[in-house]
């Protein structure tokens, strides 16, 4: 699985006054927990500074590859926070989070990633909205795969988001997402799936249980890659349990190192 | 989800010296507790007392039956204890665990459906033994379907059993369990599946997570019958969070009451 950590991210409470003080030690803090944890990318998101957000970007940008050689994930709708991130950025193999098929997101986004060589996450929707079918969302993964492969961008490149919806105002959004990345990953088992999870169990109790019912799930049908907290060792043991289950750990190998190390949480 | 209650059991060492105590209120309120968490059948299993199973058998069925119209799992590999069990049975719709395609086991246990109205669980291996692909375990569950429905019990009363094995044993037994599933429903949508889910942890540690992880993973496949603990509330919990994601619980109307009734165990 590849693990993009979610942690620094303007719309969470815990790290936005730290990024608003320019708190150089707690960001820097929370990037390397997150990677010790297990993630592979560090998500920069900076979307709730608004008029500020270009300068934010390039704080946070700075202030993570000052002091670490990972992967960043430059997350904003706003195509010029982007190209900004991309064109400071040093670390390697950087991510931009996310396209679209929606015409003008599309064409911001899409001549950044041949030009910096980045791999994208591509939610599955387009101007007219989110599709109701898992049929509607797998047509506009199939279109928002081949224009960006046009464009010269490589199949490993690329990160369909089926685009969760919360199971408690619809009862079928679970399947239709799980339908999506099945139908996905059967036309182009190079693409990788790069789901948020916890949008599923929006407005249900106990929301802890579903998230981790739905990550086993979505790695049943087929999601390599998750935008998740590796800072929760009980979702995070899931998912080295789920490997082992599905044949993606040999010899349970990893499970059982985790469990050694006391990283599993039952 | 059909839950068979597997708490009444003479390889459990919790409950087997009140067999062997004829400890008829042990024995009840066992069978109580089971039903009241969610169990549709409850399965008699008295496999460990050798020459005195008949009796046993005898005194376990009349002891649960004397207070409860529920529907029994005649679970022994004998077929004598199987038809006196039968014989003795007032309570609705019987259930014998099971048969296998074993010619001698076959031609044991086959009789017995149509004489008693029994519905079965139908074990995927032959007199070969258990096969080591997806596809063979399936070609036996083929043939046994065959065989039973010529014999003119229903689709809706086989509950075929994948056979699992455990993952710490060799990484690929998950995925052979989960493709039997699958290859079952796609053929017969109206036969069921019935897993014994906690083999697959056999020889890991912290059983418990992997054996939610596989209840989750087996329920996405097409599982729609389990023998499991009932009382046991945190596997419950991700049973009725699975039904909820994949869209078996209409407005997640189930969840939210088991949440309610604090059954929820996060």
């Amino acid at each position: 699985m590849i693990i993009v950590g979610e942690k620094l991210n303007s719309t969470l409470k815990v790290i936005r006054p730290a990024m608003e003080n320019r708190d150089e030690q707690k960001v820097i803090n929370l990037a390397k927990r997150q990677i010790e944890a297990g993630a592979s990318y560090l998500d920069l998101n900076t979307a709730m500074f608004g008029d500020a957000e270009v300068e934010t970007m390039e704080w946070l940008v700075n202030t993570v590859q000052g002091v670490m050689n990972v992967p960043l994930t430059f997350d904003s709708p706003n195509p010029k926070v982007i190209k900004r991130a991309l064109a400071l950025n040093k670390n390697p193999k950087p991510m931009i989070n996310s396209i679209t098929a929606e015409t003008e997101r599309f064409e911001g986004i899409a001549p950044l990633l041949s030009e910096y060589e980045a791999s994208v996450i591509a939610l599955c929707m387009d101007d007219s909205g989110m599709p109701e079918t898992a049929d509607d969302r797998f047509k506009i993964a199939d279109t928002l795969i081949e224009n960006l492969t046009k464009l010269g961008i490589k199949l490993d490149d690329i990160y369909i988001d089926p685009m969760v919806r919360p199971v408690g105002t619809g009862s079928h959004y679970g399947i239709i997402a799980l339908d999506t990345i099945r139908s996905v990953k059967r036309k182009f088992p190079e693409v990788h799936i790069m789901c948020g999870l916890s949008n599923i169990s929006f407005g249900l109790p106990a929301r802890k249980l579903v998230n981790q019912v739905f990550l086993v799930s979505c790695m049943n049908a087929g999601m390599d890659g998750a935008i998740l907290d590796p800072l929760d060792k009980k979702l995070m043991s899931f998912l080295y349990a789920s490997e082992a289950v599905l044949g993606l750990d040999d010899f349970c190998v990893n499970y059982l190192e985790k469990f050694r190390e006391g990283e599993l949480e039952v």
